[in-house]
């Protein structure tokens, strides 16, 4: 916004009225960077790059490190902990920047201005962008020094031709005239941080010291951290604290604790939530965005065009706020102002209720994650439940980022609507009659009921204190019901008092459940709905299922187990077999054991450790091969298996065994 | 609603319009029986009556089963289960009715007509209707011939004077000619029962076939039967069912199940319960009835009131619905006779949807009882709580039946507010449009997004054909992820596309939830919010405590040892002792243990008992005398006490030994 703006928010002045401003009329730019060359050119060069790479792919295939034509086809691995997840989180915001554009722009794709088919070209643009972003990925998949280069050429091009172009044409006629600069501001900072990334990468390649830990996820020394932090002997401070009811002040401490996010050393996101979470923020930006410059310029417009047209308009419909022409207009101007101020507000409060959830929702994350690492099925999904792949897992998993997005956005615009509405009723019925002393409608109303008021009050009172004098009795530590008699005949006399209590009850359940839904609307990791039908809110059940596959493809415990292994059967036979691709570790390790004749004291050795295995955990036999009776015939009767740290030593296993 | 009424629904012809029917103007009627001469009298007639009582109970006070004054003063035990629950039930409906003609009518109370001052009426009328009908109560109290009598008498009153003055005057002036007979229906209903209950109570008393089974609770087999129900083997066909999944038609079958109550034998509801539901049912038929008779007759008078001024006013607006002014005012009739059936189908359904809320929450309630009964904690309340008497537990517990109707009456609002919207949107947006064959607003909207629906459509597919076949691969039992390569490269290419399915997810979920909260507003057995702050809902946390109470004070299991404890006391000591208050048994026991010189030997038998137990339940160890440490600590770390039937056994003796 520009200064003009912040001035329009100095409350008006009685006189003079402000001079007519004749809005500025914005033209449509042509930079001098035409969009449709441009992308018809970057479309070309990302295509050679492509090639490029593949040659080069196809070339090193057989090296020690490369992964060949396979890895370049999937550059990320939403798998991984370990992964520098920069490269991917910054291509996923410039994804999103543009799907935003796609949406709002007349014209989606640059290749045409053809703006009656615009939902076709919504549609192409959809499946367009992604491809053309591709390159940015694959550029870094190689870790070789010309991917770098490559990389490094084509996010500068992509970055400097954006640049120049919202250098060239600052204002556009689009909702308002600095809103596409604004609304470029994260694409900008993604598509920078890819610029100084891709050398930073050839220069680490250059000096050989990136040692390629981002492939080798396995190989990495995280996993082992992990289980060594697990492993570790916590301070015993529970037992001393939970016997005695925590204080207020902690109790708030731990309140907040829950909505700041503080990194631990220990613990790393999976990408897919690192890039939800980078998503989410960007969405929270540009929906904030879209909110403030779509209404509030037009409010401002018109508020300037207010003028004594309005008052003959108002008397035409019988209303008459003063009789004076000045004084009607001045009315209704700073009605309008108090309009925006609110919207302003509601605005406000949205995002920073959205930022606050974020904050909770990546504490949540992580104690849900840890949860499920030590096996605590019960507590994160209350209910028993097989973590194990299947196909709606799957899919909610392909799709938990981009409903993320989607779930904030819609979030967002009802969150403003409501605060907007309650808003303004609290400043019409309340702030603006106390300020002026006329129009006290509500407290006339709320007044004239004192008696009403009054009785509620002494009932309420009269309960509690003969709950707490007359009726319980605390003898020796235990508490038990007195004077049974007059309890159950303050029961019948009160009944009727209670009904217009219970409707008081009733009203203040409705506000709080509205508002405790619509609060937390954008997050996906609480289910709006009541425990026992928890997963019939579509948006948890997907975030269920997500944590599903996260857990059961990329436990830590697990991983360290196999990256263990790796190492172990590596050196045992030769080291040129490590080059094979780490992620598809488990297989592996299955695979080299046949390849590899084992001696047979080490086979018999290995029989023995599984056995005692399955002897101590009877539930892993279900995972075990040719075993095809379903693992939830060993939860019968819903008995819990709380053995939390245990659990995931289990998995672990149980991926190696079988 | 009289034959009319039923004729109004027919489609309205074309041809001719209907006559102009005058209004019929309702004159104010006056009784015979003047209110207010009726309720000078009746009150004195009731003053009478309990003085009488007074002095009947002072008389009897010493007999050998009678209560005296205090049971005078208390003529329901809400504790019991075994009560004849009738009588309480019925003087809860017909102060229930009081209370809403209290609200709805112009003058509260009959000894005025100052409608001036009517809230002022009605905070003194919220007191005198529970004190005028008292009497009908206690006379059942005493368990005398003269009591019965005299209810007799006092039921026969009430209910004559009430049926005389609604035969007087069935027509009155208020919101609807028979809305005030309509009703008092369930207050007649009341009263008739209390008519014929008194008479037969005499009857009984006659011949001496009354058990005083009313007063002597402990006493009852009642809970010797529950006993018993729970220590019989149940057939083991749990674990041949639950190792197989339930079939669909079985799934329908048990959810059906859960929302049709079916009495059981071996489990009566606490009194307090049964009275909610009747005032439940009641408020559901007096709300439903007032937002009939609110509504539609005003609809009709406005349809019937349209003429060809409706056209030229639509004119004036530049609202053109067809040049005919004839058919102009059949299009504008038509389309109001839409509303009332829209209003009415919302309606009906609200209805319905409270008495299967209804249903469903008896089930609830039963279980819940049930579970609690046999220490279940943990799966009632989703945490680990002292399920003992506090203040706000108590004070909870005395207003539960009032809230339940108030939650009732706003949920029925808010239902058929929103069922009045949704129908209307359906009607005039699809069901008038395809009729018509026009004003295909929505469906041509629709259409003519079909490329975006198909690429949904097909992304959804994609997404869940390649991760059942391509992306998930099934050896031996378990199932791991394949092709992750082309898993990760799908993921990236459809992040965008998924955006937009997540904006439908989201609106969905927004839907779900909100309908879900709407149709289950009138329950106060479940939290409308997430599991987390379920206490937050005020209504589901007056639930937890209610049950508290109940289950803490009227534990049937705790009920038949002291029952068996009385009985065995009562046998070793003079007979007469068991005249005591039946009601305090818990502390009777412990009392007369002390008056009665025990043996040492079974003294010391006792002692070794109560060791035993303690030394097996170590839990109970807080619950004992002179013990002060809470019982918080018991539970350190969440740890679950899932003992289920031995919970129960467990606070039999706890109550027993302290």
């Amino acid at each position: 916004m520009d200064k003009d703006a912040f001035k329009d928010y100095e409350y008006p002045d009685l006189e003079p009225l402000p001079p007519k401003i004749e809005p500025e009329i914005i033209l449509p730019c042509d930079p001098t960077a035409d969009d449709k060359l441009y992308h018809i050119c970057i479309t070309a060069i990302s295509l050679v790059v492509m090639l490029i790479l593949a040659v080069l792919a196809r070339r090193t295939k057989d090296g020690p490190r490369q992964k060949g034509l396979p890895g370049l086809l999937s550059p990320v691995n939403f798998l991984d902990h370990t992964q520098h997840k920069g490269l991917a989180v910054a291509v996923f915001g410039v994804l999103l920047c543009k799907l935003w554009g796609l949406v709002l722009l007349p014209n989606p794709l640059p290749f045409t201005t053809d703006s009656q088919n615009k939902q076709n070209w919504l549609l192409l643009g959809v499946f367009y962008y992604p491809a053309l972003y591709y390159p940015l990925l694959a550029c870094g998949t190689l870790h070789n020094k010309v991917g770098y280069v490559l990389g490094s050429l084509l996010s500068w091009t992509h970055f400097g031709v954006l640049v120049w172009q919202k250098i060239d044409c600052p204002k556009t006629p689009l909702i308002h005239k600095h809103f596409s600069l604004f609304s470029s501001l994260p694409q900008i900072a993604c598509l920078a941080f890819l610029s100084f990334q891709y050398p930073l990468l050839l220069f680490k390649g250059l000096k050989g010291s990136e040692k390629n830990n981002a492939t080798e996820d396995l190989s990495s020394s995280y996993y082992k951290d992990y289980v060594k932090e697990i492993l570790k002997k916590k301070p015993n401070k529970i037992s001393t604290s939970s016997t005695e009811t925590p204080r207020l002040h902690q109790r708030i401490i731990d309140a907040v604790k829950l909505y700041i996010y503080t990194p631990e050393d220990a613990f790393r996101f999976p990408l897919k939530l690192a890039t939800s979470a980078v998503v989410s923020f960007i969405t929270l930006y540009q929906m904030g965005l879209l909110l403030i410059l779509a209404v509030v310029p037009t409010l401002q417009t018109a508020r300037r065009g207010v003028n004594e047209d309005v008052g003959r308009l108002l008397t035409s419909v019988k209303i008459t706020l003063s009789p004076d022409k000045h004084e009607v207009v001045r009315i209704v101007m700073y009605y309008i102002w108090c309009v925006e101020v609110c919207y302003i507000c509601a605005m406000t409060l949205s995002t920073l209720v959205n930022l606050a959830m974020l904050m909770r929702s990546m504490v949540q994350h992580r104690s849900n994650l840890k949860g499920l690492y030590r096996g605590d099925i019960y507590n994160v999904y209350n209910c028993q439940r097989n973590i194990r792949a299947s196909r709606p897992a799957l899919v909610c998993w392909m799709g938990y980022t981009s409903f993320t997005a989607a779930h904030i956005c819609i979030g967002m615009i009802i969150q403003t609507l409501v605060f907007f509405l309650c808003l303004l009723i609290v400043v019409f019925l309340v702030i603006i009659p106390v300020l002026h002393q006329q129009n006290l409608i509500l407290f006339q109303f709320l007044w004239s009921m004192w008696p009403f008021w009054l009785m509620i009050l002494l009932a309420v009172l009269i309960q509690h204190v003969t709950a707490r004098f007359c009726f319980i009795k605390k003898t020796a530590g235990t508490r038990d019901l007195n004077n049974r008699g007059n309890l159950f005949l303050l029961t019948y006399l009160l009944f009727p008092v209670n009904v217009l209590i219970g409707v008081l009850l009733a009203l203040w359940r409705m506000i709080i459940t509205a508002l405790f839904n619509i609060v937390h609307m954008g997050r996906m990791d609480i289910s709006l709905l009541n425990r026992s039908v928890e997963a019939f809110d579509p948006a948890y059940r997907c975030y269920a299922h997500y944590l599903k596959i996260e857990v059961n493809q990329s436990h830590p415990v697990m991983k360290a187990f196999c990256g263990i292994l790796l190492q172990s059967v590596g050196q045992g036979s030769n080291a040129g077999q490590r080059s094979q691709d780490a992620e598809e570790g488990i297989q592996l390790v299955q695979q080299e054991k046949k390849q590899h004749k084992v001696s047979s004291a080490k086979r018999a050795y290995g029989h023995w450790q599984l056995l005692y295995t399955l002897v101590n955990n009877p539930s892993l036999v279900s995972t075990r091969k040719h075993f095809k009776r379903q693992p939830a015939g060993s939860f019968v009767n819903g008995s819990l298996n709380r053995n939390t740290k245990e659990g995931s030593k289990k998995e672990a296993e149980a991926a190696a065994s079988n």
